[in-house]
């Protein structure tokens, strides 16, 4: 375990001091998550794990199978946590400081963990990794629609976040006619309705969302004064994400009407893509498993970002009910949990092995 | 005062068995309301009594000033409550055990005010009344935009409210392509835009709004599952607001995508028209008073709408700046009062001496 309490699990491997392979996840959900986001990449390493060994296979590089700290991100903000210290994209002194909704520091909170876990070896944070990988629920709906059982993720997506504030005025229902009034709201749904014709395209691939709203004074007799409502854009091609943030702009300014509109831009995320190689092996690994497999990119952001900066990484997805994810009713089946486990393990052994391999020491 | 705590002041006329002319309005305000809302049609019947005394006019019947108890409804709701009971609309039963947010009980309050008039003659509710006229500020832009001073106000729009509810389903935003959402906002935006597109027309004096939208889970990175947004619509004639209301219904029907609609109606109250005598009398008054002057009918409710039911009525409306009211910036000036004032006493005086009127007695 290192300081931030991510957790490691090694199987030796023939030359000890060569940089292993690393795959991985989280163990930590939602607030009102279900079973599978997160822990079944855990479970899908120690079970790979288990199997060479069942069958006595020796492997030139270690394998190690972590458990990345907070990547949810709901108790301690931000998420992805320990994966981001690990890579070096954060730092102990970042987040050690911060608190939970109680005011408990994170700092307290991880040596009562740890002083729980006292025979556990300790080490530094961060180290050479030659490869890593991670198998996830795809949060989604593509691979159960298409009827693949193995994701072979080739990226993710970059995202924009924006807050749209369109100010007018209050004005009584009943007795202001339209043409003097400066409507907020119906501003907003000018916006929003041009928004949805130029950018909700799916051929594209263009992911285009409002997912918050709020109105003032939010009367049924009353004209809204305010209204705030965002924008959360996301694509693979960082200049595709540029192009739609530009038409953004240009639909607030052109559909505001009477009202005043300002557009403040909250998250800015470039997309990325994983590494070739370890790409074209997973789906190497799905073929001669004979299971049907689909490339995609994830929507979603994952402890593969942060590792994506020190190492080469991927994903493997498998498919969850109805896409469905952060909520109860997650739900994977245990066959495809298993597919995806074999491709992972499968992929784990080739790599572990590779005599000369390309892989960063 | 009236056991609901309606307030008169009786100018007493040649033959006083005959019913009085009866004005006034409400001295109650809103929480943040302004100074002029209610306060100022009462103070303009004072001054008309006033005046009638200065220049000693005697008149064949009464004319009583009235303040109605509780207008705004703002600690006890509803409003509009001294007139309604007056005028049998409403009842002492039904509304004396109506208690404020603070769990007081109107009985009990009534009781406080009414001890602290101990000398003031106490009188039954309702009684026949030969004519009501009410002074208001207009509540709206009207006239203040075409230049006149007064408004001569044939009626009252009717109203009906409806609530909308939209259920779609919760998914990611960075997973799941437009075509496999049911976007709940998305589908809400689209009937918002269509309703705007076909009821929004300021020529035909109907008047819409969608004022209070609440969206859920309301997170930026959450298709919304669900969206709740109010339409309030109105309109002078019945008809008008009848082929409005459905063709609510029909775009609900029309664009809401994949997601279910449920349309709850909330508010149905049909238009009046104010007696067409009165309006002329008022329109005359402010000729012979060579006041500009301009007919429109009222957006908003108003005491005169429960005297409507049992004694021929109307309503003066003076401007307001920038149409504001229930704002404590709401403001008209004393000129335009004044103006407004002698329109309503000139036409009481014509009232209270009609030797063979046609109201009912």
């Amino acid at each position: 375990m290192d300081p931030i309490g991510n957790f490691f699990v090694r199987r030796e491997g023939l030359e000890p001091d060569l940089p292993p392979i690393l795959t991985g996840s989280h163990l930590d959900s939602q607030p009102a998550g279900g079973r599978f986001d997160g822990a079944s990449g855990v479970l899908a390493g120690l079970e790979a794990l288990q199997a060479m060994d069942a069958i006595g296979i020796e492997t030139r590089r270690a394998i190690e199978v972590v458990s990345w700290t907070n990547e949810e991100g709901s108790r301690f903000a931000p998420g992805v946590m320990g994966s981001a210290v690990f890579a070096g994209q954060s730092s102990l002194a970042d987040v050690l400081p911060l608190k939970d909704p109680k005011g408990v520091v994170l700092e307290d909170a991880l040596a009562d963990v740890m002083s729980m876990m006292e025979t556990v070896e300790r080490r530094k944070i961060g180290f050479p990794v030659a490869a890593y990988l991670e198998l996830h629920i795809e949060q989604g709906p593509i691979l159960e629609s298409s009827g693949a059982t193995i994701g072979v993720v080739t990226g993710i997506q970059g995202t924009r976040w924006f807050e749209i504030e369109v100010t007018g005025a209050e004005a009584h229902a009943g007795t202001t006619p339209s043409r003097m009034r400066k409507d907020a709201l119906k501003a907003a749904v000018s916006i929003i309705a041009a928004m949805e014709e130029k950018l909700a395209d799916d051929a594209d691939g263009l992911r285009f969302t409002v997912g918050r709203m709020s109105v003032e004074p939010n009367s049924p007799n009353t004209v809204p004064a305010r209204v705030v409502f965002s924008v959360d854009l996301r694509h693979p091609d960082a200049a595709r994400l540029k192009s739609a943030s530009e038409a953004i702009q240009a639909v607030c300014r052109g559909f505001s009407g009477p009202c005043s509109i300002s557009v403040r831009e909250t998250v800015n995320m470039d997309p990325i893509s994983f590494d070739a190689g370890l790409v074209d092996l997973l789906d190497k690994a799905a073929g001669v498993l004979a299971l049907p497999s689909k490339r995609l990119i994830s929507g979603a952001f994952h402890d593969a970002k942060s590792m994506h900066a020190v190492s080469p990484s991927a994903m493997v997805f498998i498919p969850c009910a109805g896409g469905v994810s952060h909520n109860p009713n997650e739900s994977a089946t245990a066959a495809d949990i298993a597919a995806g486990t074999r491709v992972l393990a499968l992929t784990l052994a080739t790599l572990a092995n590779l005599a000369n391999d390309r892989f960063r020491e």
